[in-house]
């Protein structure tokens, strides 16, 4: 447990919820000067982060400060993972690790501001917060001790609300608002994605029901028209939704809100957590999905075959490791460099279209284009090449092939006929 | 051109089009025999199959072999596209090269037993398919002479047509069904998809019209309610659809019709050719996209994540060799023998959901599944550890990290503090 | 610390060391039955294995139990290594993994075969074995506990040795050969290879001293002329040895005779350890050495350029799972299968010359050679091909390198003659 | 056959050697204007380019243009390979590779100035250079006609000598120096390497003799002693060899001298042609292996584990596509980005031993080293963890391992026992 650091303060990662509200209102009372931080990533609307100021002064908070990181989310995390059209399992856009990413930075910022020594997260045993949030602070704030109570005491959350009641708080915590609890799952609401546990996700041959997707409508409830929109991207950043510029959160915004209209945006992912066992979540990402379809494209446009291969192996690479924590280790630095590289050229539009749940990518345009009219199309006479060339090309590209083939066929003969080289 | 080889017979590779209708006839003309090899790869239906039949007799062969592949191209070629959870680009499932690869054994074959000398093809010099017969043919039968007449002797459509006017043989052409051109496209149909090319669709930008899918019902058009359906497989391989079992031929038809009434399996693929220019295609593909979607599932719930990462940057690999005409080079085997390795515990049952052209995995179950629900439940506390062990996870796991970061900034410090090591 | 468990015996794995013969000794003393397993995996001889059973019944044990587990190291472990030429860093044999792995299962099966409940060993919490350790016993015999005292109870070897004094045991101790610590080096020999830690390696400029390579001739003593063996391989496992064929433990004895002769198969490797920091050893492996140098060159023959790429990429990953002890992943059998698969014809002859410490492959034959004379030798005309062949298939090589170049040269032109496509 | 094009000069990439010889030659004969440019790739000394120059204006070249690109190899080539740590098939620097880009770099601006239409390289069928050279003639200079008249016209050197002899001109063929051919082989050396092809080489299994090696000591010839010699880099790239700094071309040849002493650098490395058959060359680089082995030392003190897996394999890839003639797809740019990145803390010494044909990297240090003492030392009590961290660490780990296992068990109970989930 936190002691008093000789007049320094405490800085507590607060969401709102049970387990922070018990860690600021513990800290507190044991004369802890406390300085609550909640980093606001796009899970929350203007009255819910009131709601929280509020809160975390009730429970004895010296100081709540607020942190807006959406566009940090979107500038530092958002757009490598659009670089790399990295999809968890072909589908999930890993929208919490890049959130909590985020909330280190400006959790250890503030704590070096305030020259705390020490920084509180809620994070249980159980999942991958722990460890994004623990190896953040200890690469952004070394000199800073990292607490997790709740892991590190075993702290149930019936234990918290005793302790609450006990000390008279608990009214606190009953007045905030329901919102990230929706029927019986837990929810995580952020920019880049909402997600849902628990619940009947713990089955996984279990479809979740509605209730796991608070936002998107469902497709078959969805508009009756398909509705296309076309996206712009300078060097593989999205710069404008149909036709209208804007930073990235409006951007992400405007494509949520389209999603959620045509039920674009729901799945189920089932994945390995940092820690090993299997986990499965609802999640919606509206706009990471269309965003990422969009931009695969567009790239197919102007990077070659190569460029592709090798960004797309690596984006494997990439996505696993920013799972699992270890999105500070220099290679990742290395992997966005590749990317950055591969990107110069990735300006363009894309042309989606919405439809009852689904996302179709229609077309694609770019001034960096690879295809020249000139030179010939797919399928028909080119200009770089005659038939004679074709010829030659096929003959040697099976060279290797043709090589082992005759040498199996040789090694079948009777053995008389073989002879060592 | 081609001569007469003394009596032994020249195989000609036949779809019944034009450009392999006229290579029969001037063959035979030239007093060649000819034998005529159409591989059914699930792309013909009966009446059309005898029609073919018919016009290469008509047009001079002196025997025309039918061969059904169809159950090949999905046990030896499809098998590991689904293992391997191959989408190009990652949307388009390579039907088109694994039908050639078919193709190509069986007229092999097939020359081989005939005692033929020389192989011919109607390939062009613009696309993909010249590679994969050529390399194909002199792989399986290096001792045959292989002929690409169109491409070699740059043969265009107009002066295939005139010289079979001449011949009095151009009815043979016009009697023919014209489904495989479809308004402006050129469509190729098969067991795995059907590719429409041409058209509009040389432009990256333009969207393609319904006649480029001329078996999915539009969205739009498609089924009012979804429909889940159950698939089981077997050490990664479907076995059942809806609970009825079948062969690979008649799975993949179950799902093709169930997925054509909800609108699944459109789509449209910007690829690059083996040859090097930009290609773009519009594909059907119901079955495909259904079974590599729910066999990629089922794997989350049987396979480690370590598995998981290195089987899909393989995957990569495979698909690009796959699409370049080099299945036969021997890394195809190694890289199968990893696939069927990783497919011993992929045995159990996804559940999909249909609507309106998208396909949904709801859930998956399977004897071989790594969750252990005595073990633990993601999120809760886990039997296998307790909070202090995942404290040290987390702690060790970003000592890498941790290291670097203290190296950066010692490195940002004033020189004289540095120590060099 | 242990308690009894019902008459159930404790084994603990007895390498003969302080830390393992205290371990033994105080958990005779609490009454506990003692099975103590020494795996003898090469780095002990016959006296010295002798020498270490007496000392386990001297300090308590129940029982000794000797398994000779070289053969296995080599088969199970060792031929894997040697297929993917696994040398991490491009260095080292990574033997001591090898032997840890080997060495975990004969426990865990002697443990079973007792009815033991608990497993103890000695690695402290700053190595890799603890790792290696913990995990196959957990994998291998998940019913039983698993102790490191050492590093659970931070036991320092200080306290051992007043425990043991103070119980009169210590003597026992003083007794044993002191083979394996070497001047200021913490040795540890085995089969693959013998390392050496601690002493001036810990500064990563310093070149450690002849004591560090207790074993080969340095290569300024070493013989005054080269020699020259044949080294035969089957399906990538050695068979033979100058002609003399043996099992791998003689092959690899045979072998490492040779190497020290010349001087050959000292290095020094500088490592990432599984716990995050570096780590550097100087090792001996002369074997080794000669083999993967032997065997790659003969791959070098039968394998196809792909076929290489991707194993050898695959060998990468293979080397660091092994080194940071998820050998037990099935990912690894994965692996296992392709390299198997990319063996097929990896049999033939590599000729090796050694001398002072240096080792050159000379030539390799094979009946599965891909050099085809009667086909055409490199750089000169070729059987398989013509000029015009080779002009197409430089041409449509470099096509997406030109349709690249021609749009970087189209974009950097006055804006006006661009042309969006 | 080249033509006259106006008054437009044709360049004839002008080695000196018999087949350019003949190119110059007959097209100066043709009428052309003929500009005959030698690129110095560090292949020649000044006695030989004076030759060359006399040749190429005797055989009727109006202009003789001679450039010193050695410094371009390096700066624009080897020290991407350097970076890389490239040696293909883990021996060959892939030196005649770089030497030719830069060679076509050369010939293609000098073309462009001169206003010339076509350029001519003698380029045999057969080999790799012809690929090299087509591919970057194309990319650098796309308005040029490009030909290779030898492998095109399939001229024999018998044929090219006898045209010579019969124009007068073999004088001046026979005057030059013998130095490119020695014994049996053909050579080509540069600054990054020397290669020999042919002669008993075309035998995989026949070691090649001493006029293979026409620079470097046998080892037993070689300096009795052992010498020393620290190798400074800055962000890879070496900056000067015992203390001495110098530029690219001045470190090569230190080291190169030293290493001949030593009678380091000898190798033979067999591998796959571009075109697809085996080749196999004899090579002395002695520079290349000592800055690959310090350098790639130097890299595992200051990059973390994760680097040096991902740009390990990642530098297969690089090798490759740099050996096979595509070095101008954009994927190589990305390629060299991700290796700057890593780069960034590449910078500190290495000690390398030399002795008899042998080198060892003797100790590394770096003012970016990720060894801090004050941290703990590898194998001793550790700053950063105690053992019950390391002890969950362990255990985390393996979960994924034990859940497998745990599995396969289950799966091998009776059937009875299995719970689907």
């Amino acid at each position: 447990m936190t002691t008093n650091n000789g007049g320094a303060p405490v800085v507590v990662a607060y969401s709102g919820g049970l387990d922070t509200s018990f860690l600021v209102a513990r800290a507190a009372r044991a004369g802890q000067r406390v300085v609550a931080v909640t980093v606001d990533t796009g899970g929350f609307d203007r009255a819910e982060l009131e709601a929280i100021a509020a809160r975390a002064r009730a429970l004895g908070a010296a100081e709540h400060v607020l942190v807006d990181a959406r566009q940090d989310v979107f500038d530092r995390f958002v757009t490598w993972l659009i670089k790399g059209n990295v999809l968890k399992g072909a589908v999930y856009p890993l929208s919490v690790a890049a959130e909590r990413y985020a909330q280190a930075e400006h959790i250890a910022r503030v704590a070096r501001e305030r020259g705390a020594r020490t920084v509180v997260h809620g994070s249980t045993g159980a999942g991958n917060d722990q460890v994004r949030f623990d190896v953040s602070f200890r690469v952004l704030a070394p000199e800073l001790t990292v607490e997790a109570p709740v892991r590190d005491e075993r702290l149930t959350r019936e234990q918290e609300r005793r302790w609450l009641e006990e000390h008279g708080l608990l009214e606190h915590l009953e007045a905030r608002a329901k919102a990230p609890a929706k029927g019986s799952y837990s929810i995580n609401a952020g920019l880049w994605g909402t997600t849902a546990g628990g619940g009947e996700l713990h089955d996984p041959f279990a479809a979740p029901d509605d209730d796991a997707y608070p936002l998107v409508t469902p497709p078959w409830e969805a508009a009756e028209l398909p509705e296309e929109v076309d996206i712009d991207f300078e060097r593989g950043v999205p710069t404008s939704v149909g036709g209208g510029a804007g930073d990235g959160v409006t951007l992400v915004a405007q494509l949520n809100a389209l999603g959620r209209r045509h039920g674009v945006g729901r799945g189920i992912h089932l994945g390995d957590t940092v820690l090993g066992l299997k986990g499965r979540i609802a999640f919606e990402a509206p706009a990471a999905l269309i965003l990422v379809a969009a931009h695969r494209e567009l790239e197919k446009l102007v990077l070659t075959g190569a460029q592709q291969l090798v960004k797309d192996q690596l984006a494997l690479t990439y996505g696993d490791l920013f799972h699992r924590g270890l999105y500070h280790d220099p290679v990742m630095r290395d992997i966005e460099a590749l990317f950055e590289s591969s990107q110069r050229h990735v300006s363009g539009t894309a042309r989606v279209r919405l439809y009852r749940g689904h996302v179709d990518v229609l077309g694609v345009t770019s001034p960096a284009t690879l295809i020249d009219p000139t030179l010939g199309r797919y399928g028909e006479e080119a200009a770089l090449w005659d038939g004679r060339d074709a010829r030659g090309f096929a003959l040697l590209l099976g060279v290797p092939s043709t090589l082992a083939a005759r040498r199996d066929r040789r090694l079948e003969a009777p053995a008389g006929a073989r002879v060592s080289q």
